[in-house]
């Protein structure tokens, strides 16, 4: 059994991450902290989970983390990175759920997230934890920055598009998401209530995303990765996300101009084969269209690839690409499962079988 | 490994039943059948199961039901009664997920559901599928008819309070109850679009449901079992369902007088001791009050015991019990699988313990 | 023109009176305080009034309120409790959205509220502003205790039973009913967050509600100004209230026990002929049940009379009545306008027409 | 008063224009057909009109509509170009809200509508309803196309950007547009069921959407009237809809490349200039963002203008456009009164300051 602590449960990438562990035939949960919940039970806060997690949040000084085997952060940022060395010095590996170790560029982290990184000599070792691009790396390591939810949607959708020169503009893409609710977190703020997000659709930060700079980082990394630096110079990028009136899930529409050279390429069989192997990339029949709920409370992600017609003569040179995830499971604690399951050597679908809810 | 077919899955106890089934270590699925769907396979009209169920519907005529074990019938009220003969004549049991084998009374039957009961003889030997009423029974049968929705919630929500005479008023029930929107099953129906069923909230059927009879007969039962005929023969109820703009759910708010002689009865310690050993039903700790979405897309009811205050002197004469259930699961398909289980010999909790999904 | 202020317009009842006025013909808002807000223009907060209400929050201490002819307070309790004796020295008229001025004994109010009543010699004067109750001294009043919005429907729905002798059990009233999130304020909780309180729902306050006092003394005031004194003694109610996935909206299903001699009463002539008078009191066919979206954005309440089987020989004793209505309007700032009105001599449903909005 | 009659007023434009007519001084309903409701009360099928709508609905056949002033056609597409021509030839003025007078070609009618146009020399004279693009064409018109409501937001949203040379590239327009359910009608469908398009978000249409060849059309037609031949020549548009779990309201997101040597342009003062005289238009101010419930219930259209962030040096070169509207108000129905002020030289706002419903 993997000895497994978490700091920091009572959002909704904890109660996730608590769902799935418990559902998890090799983990074993020591200790989850929280300073302001310390000595409630974790079924008074959370009843979903009565009779299935059986310990107490305790607080973060008195718990045993050191004696864990690996540690989540299911914080907010700043809070990883004040902890980590320690957990790292006594053998412990470390997941973290929120954006201390995503950026590796400490300047890119202090303008995005108005702090300064306290440990940047960590970031030399930690690993992004994107299993369908890092697979190898996660397995060796001892320190894990895990990707956002939008990040993890538009990396994987545009990745096919990114190991190969001569297919698209890398200067055009545009990825306009749209996101459940659940996405902003559980806390007590006005624009989150029912009575605001409800039969309600906006856009926000469109004039500028946390989750911009880890996308651009990681995309460009992808390029490089797949022997195409010149798609990661050229790499530009606009992120307009939405907020959904819906729990969970995210929608990214992806578009990304085709270059004339690539009009007939088959980009249908480029993703199908690029995620033939991947137990959690579904690349759709040509012509479907993907819906959050096909994926809720599932680790699954689904793509489909689609040329919408733009008018004129000739093909559209237009690709569109659609990806749904749970921002929950996917985009946070399912992941963390799935790069949990890489670091120690078990199947990597291990616990995260379980069939999306529908309706 | 059990082999199981399916009748008419293509509505929401069917969907759901294949979710369980496909997470069933015993469970093989043989066929699922639909006349309109033939051919097609199930994960392109249910895409959360793409890779988790490979088959196709097949035509009613030619899929292999006599082979199987079990045979569901997920099917509106009427197909089950036709076709369980000769399943069970071929050996085959048979759990009815629908109306055919819940009234023993056949004028009852035709009285609420507009048609003649085709075959009465059969009804004899039906058990009505509630494991904490008739568990032996169940263990036993070889026809199943499965409770409704409503009835599960407001059967077990009783049940403590008319094993004992001298507790409550049994000619004072009153069920107030209020579902998801997806009981009213798959059906393209004006009446439950998101743009007519959302953010809107109604009573339906205040004159009469097709639940009512069967919750009067099975709480008559629960009397009789419990040696209290008397209460049986008191025994008065109203029913009043709303539909509520979520999927999932059923509260029921249910309401007993307690005689003056049993004002100082302890319920919580009634309910507690009652269900001490029911491995799905969850009594809450006095004062919580429980959610719909604390046991969505699980197994689990819970229930609340309750004394509203009413004004005046010396302590209230009004019980309350709060039950809520996930419809789908322990008011359908969930409840399916658990009867199934005790009718093969597995443990009562057999692919069931999924946690619920929240938020 | 009426020259009006607003205390405290960042909340829900806030906006909407905003809502209102701005359609109002003899309306001129002079002032809207928010000590949180000032400075803002009201339309950048509420961007759904830009080019309809263009001034901007101003400074309690600031705003020209003693020269209004009204002034609303839409502040939490213990607000206009402060601030209404010197305004009502000033000439100024006072309408309290909140509970300061409800209920009559100041015991009761401290007991529910947690604060000691600053002014219970004005509570004398206060008229408690349910006009289909107190049409004529609303007519007279200077303060008005408006009431909240489940005692508005709750109140309605039983005032033609209690004034007359002999027809219910005064002792067995039980009132469900069901709220809209909005009526939760816009307050930043957790409780109410879309994640939290969609796709949800749930029971609270079942140990006691702040309603529960202002319906009982409500109640017992129509019974004695129906000539009914004994039904004000004997008056029982249980108010059990839930959190319904919806923004605006309530629904109360109110019960009744019929008395024997009265079995035969037809109640759907009792209530059209005492609400026949009534512009915004509206009582449906016999048979029809109401929904709250036929209300939404509305000051009309709608009522249907049911009477659901109980079982056993003999017509139902159990009384059900429906009743809807639009927590924001009819329960609270439509309701505050509609009283303004008669205490301005204007016609009643003056600015207060607006059609329901559906879907 | 204008004498109006509805063909087809059962589904949410008709209930839309009925609860707008409803309000409008100088409308009197005259008559309102459906086939299959002939007979029944309209406050029957819609209790929000109950006491503000008093007729039933009649047979097409027997309907006086020759009698009327002016005929709405809210009823599927293929109905008006039926019966518009004896209408018109009694001196009726006829309002399609659908599809049938929206295309200019028949051709591209056939091809997207899958039916023969039935009357073609009608085209010619019809003008299309989008009153700031055609004001004086209306004005004189006695046959009107309503525009879609997708073609609504899209083409205001562009217009300003298609009446200059050298802002854009025409032909990298991208409209990712996002739809409440009523968009898709009040029929019984099992993809708007709440079970079904509730808690879930998916692009729809993506091969290709009737509005596509109308918006086209339109913005087309924009550019050749400001003077830019040319850029219509260019123009190359791609649409994706997307289905939201809300009842009301599009957003429509869109997005051009600016050209080189138009990165320094002021957009925003280009939209605030252009739309200034605009009643319905209501441009935000730089850096806001709107959302769907700022115009919930009402004719306002509101407009953002941005340029996200793409990363590299120098400015931003795309533009991004957010538009919304209700669906129902100034996608259709509320427009259609629009027009029909401008028809009868009413005041364009006659009727239609309905201030937006928050929450």
């Amino acid at each position: 059994m993997i000895k497994i602590g978490i700091v920091g449960g009572t959002g909704y990438t904890g109660v996730e991450l608590l769902r799935l562990l418990a559902q998890h035939p090799h983990a074993e949960l020591m200790a989850i902290t929280s300073r302001k919940e310390a000595g409630m039970p974790v079924a008074d806060l959370f009843p979903s989970l009565r009779g299935r997690v059986n310990i107490a949040f305790s607080d973060p000084v008195e718990a045993p983390l050191q004696k864990c085997d690996v540690v989540f952060f299911a914080t907010p940022h700043g809070v990883a990175m004040e902890q980590a060395r320690s957990l790292l010095e006594a053998g412990v590996r470390v997941i973290d759920l929120a954006a201390d170790f995503r950026l590796q560029d400490p300047a890119e982290f202090a303008r995005w997230y108005k702090m300064e990184h306290s440990c940047t000599d960590l970031l030399a070792q930690a690993v992004y934890g994107l299993p369908e691009v890092n697979r190898s790396a996660i397995r060796a390591a001892r320190l894990i920055g895990l990707p956002g939810c939008y990040p993890s949607a538009v990396q994987l959708g545009y990745l096919p598009l990114l190991e190969h020169a001569g297919l698209i503009d890398a200067g055009s893409l545009i990825a306009d998401c749209k996101s459940g609710v659940s996405g902003a977190g559980r806390k007590a703020e006005v624009g989150t209530l029912l009575s605001e997000a409800g039969d309600n659709f906006k856009a926000y930060g469109v004039t500028g995303h946390r989750h911009w700079p880890e996308m651009s980082q990681g995309l460009k990394a992808i390029a490089r990765a797949g022997g195409q630096p010149m798609l990661a110079e050229k790499l530009r990028m606009a992120f307009v996300p939405h907020l959904t009136p819906m729990i969970r899930g995210i929608h990214a529409t992806l578009y990304a101009r085709i270059l004339p050279g690539a009009l007939d390429t088959d980009f249908q069989a480029l993703y199908e084969k690029r995620y033939a192997d991947e137990p959690f990339v579904d690349v759709l029949p040509a012509g479907q269209m993907p819906e959050t709920r096909s994926v809720r409370a599932s680790n699954f992600m689904r793509i489909a690839v689609h040329r919408p017609p733009v008018g004129g003569s000739g093909p559209s040179d237009l690709l569109c690409i659609l990806v749904v995830e749970d921002n929950l499971v996917k985009g946070a604690s399912g992941q963390g499962v799935q790069v949990m399951n890489l670091m120690f050597n078990l199947p990597e679908t291990t616990g995260l079988t379980l069939v999306p809810v529908l309706p």
